[in-house]
C-alpha cells in the first residue's frame, strides 16, 4: 500500500537539479536513495516531495529502487515556485561546527545569499564549501523552502566591497558602538536589496571598521549591550530583518 | 609584571558565588583554577574580572596560586550592577547539542530566566539541570553579562499553565497558523513582564494549542512562513522581542 516518507516535519523533502513537470521521472542520486531506502525504510508506491530551486515542489511516487538509484515518478505540483527576501547574509567564516549551525539556521531564516569573507581577524583560513552547500540543500528540505540560498566564494573584505554591486544596502553589525539598532535601521532604509555583515570572534579591526563607514551603501547598526558570537550575531540580526523587512511582516 | 588575563573577546571573566566588595579576596573553585593555571597559563599578578549577579562588575588580581584554588583580591568596581529586560523562554527540551546551544544563545540574546517545559511531542525525557546551569554560566561569563539567568526546574505543560504568573504574557510560537507576526504583537502589548514559548519538534498538539489560546495570558504569534527548528524559532523570537520590547531599542 502506498504511504508518505515522513521525518518530523512532515513528507519527506529532497532537492534535485533537474527539471520537475508534468509525466516527469526523476533518478535520484545515491546519497538519497539510500537514504530514503536505508534510513526511512521507504518502499516502492511511497510518496516523497521534490524542488529544484525552479519548478515549484512536487510530490512524487517511488517508482523503481534499482541499485544504481531511486526513481521516482512525478505526480502533481503541491506549491509554486516561491523566493525568500532578497537579503544577502555576508559572514566571517567560524570554526567548522559553529559554521555548519550559522548555515542551518540562516537557510531556515530565509537567506537567499551566502558570502564568507575573510577579515583579517578571520582565524579560520579554508572553507570547505562543498560541505556549506550539504548543509544548505540539508536546511532547505527540512524547513519547507523552495530554494537552496547561493554560497559565493570566499573573499577578503577588500575585494568584497571593491566589488559590491551598491543598490544592495549593507547592514554592518559594528561591536564598536555609534550605530543605531538593527530593527531601527532596517525600519528607517528604503526598501531595496540587503545584505547583514557580521564578523568574527573579536569583531572587525579600527581599520576595516573605518573602511565600511566610508561606503555609502554600508549602514552601521548594533545588536544590544551584550557581547555575541559571531554565529548569535548573524541569527539575531538576520531574524530581525525579516521582521521588519522581510517575509515575516 | 602584571597583565590581563585575556580570551578573544577581552579580560577573562569569571562568575563566583561570594559577595564582591572592596578589600575582598575570593577563592575561585577548582574549575576555575586549573581554567587560569593551565588552560590560559595565568600567574601571580594577572587580572580577570569576577561577577555574581549582584554585586556589579570587579577586577581582581590573583594573590596567590595554592593548590586548592586561585585566590584573587579584588581592586575596583568596573560596572555597576544591571539586569537584562525581564523576558523569559519557555521551551520544550531538544537533543543534547542543540540544548547546549540553545542556552548559549539564549543567555547572550539576554534572557532572563530559562524554563524547560514538557510537551506531549517532547521525546526528551530527562534533564540534565547542572548542565544547562554551566552552559548558562559559561555563557554569561562570555558575554559580558552581569547575571547568570534562573534555570527553572522542568515541568509538565499543563502544571506551567495552571502556575503561571499572570501578570507576564506569553508569545506563544504557534506553527498552526493565524496568528500576529510577533514583532507586531510585542509593539502592540503593553509593557510589562514577558515570556517566549517554543515547542518540541513537531510543534504543540492540538489539544495543547486549545489549552494555550483559551489563556488570556497567551498571545499566539507566527515567525513567518517557513519550518523552522526548535533551537532557531527561540533564538529568532528572543532576538525580536529585544529589538522590540527589550534593550536593543
Amino acid at each position: 500500500m502506498a504511504s508518505d516518507v515522513k521525518e518530523a516535519g512532515g513528507l519527506t523533502r529532497l532537492f534535485v537539479a533537474v527539471a520537475l513537470e508534468p509525466g516527469g521521472t526523476v533518478t535520484l542520486d545515491g546519497g538519497q536513495s539510500h537514504y530514503l531506502l536505508h534510513v526511512l525504510r521507504a518502499k516502492a508506491g511511497d510518496r516523497v516531495l521534490l524542488f529544484n530551486g525552479r519548478d515549484g515542489e512536487w510530490q512524487a511516487e517511488i517508482a523503481a529502487t534499482a541499485k544504481r538509484g531511486v526513481t521516482v515518478a512525478l505526480r502533481a505540483q503541491t506549491a509554486p515556485q516561491t523566493e525568500v527576501p532578497d537579503v544577502w547574509l555576508v559572514f566571517a567564516p567560524v570554526k567548522k561546527t559553529p559554521s555548519d549551525y550559522l548555515v542551518q539556521k540562516a537557510v531556515e531564516l530565509g537567506v537567499r545569499k551566502l558570502q564568507p569573507v575573510f577579515t583579517r581577524r578571520t582565524i579560520v583560513t579554508r572553507l570547505n564549501q562543498e560541505r556549506l552547500k550539504a548543509n544548505a540543500v540539508e536546511a532547505a528540505e527540512q524547513s519547507a523552502r523552495l530554494t537552496v540560498p547561493e554560497i559565493g566564494e570566499a573573499m577578503t573584505l577588500e575585494k568584497l566591497l571593491d566589488n559590491w554591486p551598491r543598490e544592495r544596502r549593507i547592514f554592518f553589525c559594528d561591536e564598536g558602538g555609534n550605530a543605531k539598532p538593527l530593527a531601527q535601521a532596517a525600519r528607517e532604509a528604503e526598501m531595496g536589496p540587503a545584505a547583514i555583515l557580521t564578523g568574527p570572534e573579536g569583531g572587525f579591526d579600527p581599520g576595516e571598521r573605518e573602511n565600511l563607514r566610508g561606503r555609502a551603501f554600508v549602514m552601521p547598526v548594533t545588536l544590544g549591550p551584550r557581547i555575541l558570537r559571531a554565529d548569535t550575531a548573524a541569527l539575531a540580526a538576520l531574524a530581525i530583518w525579516q521582521s521588519v523587512r522581510g517575509d515575516w511582516v
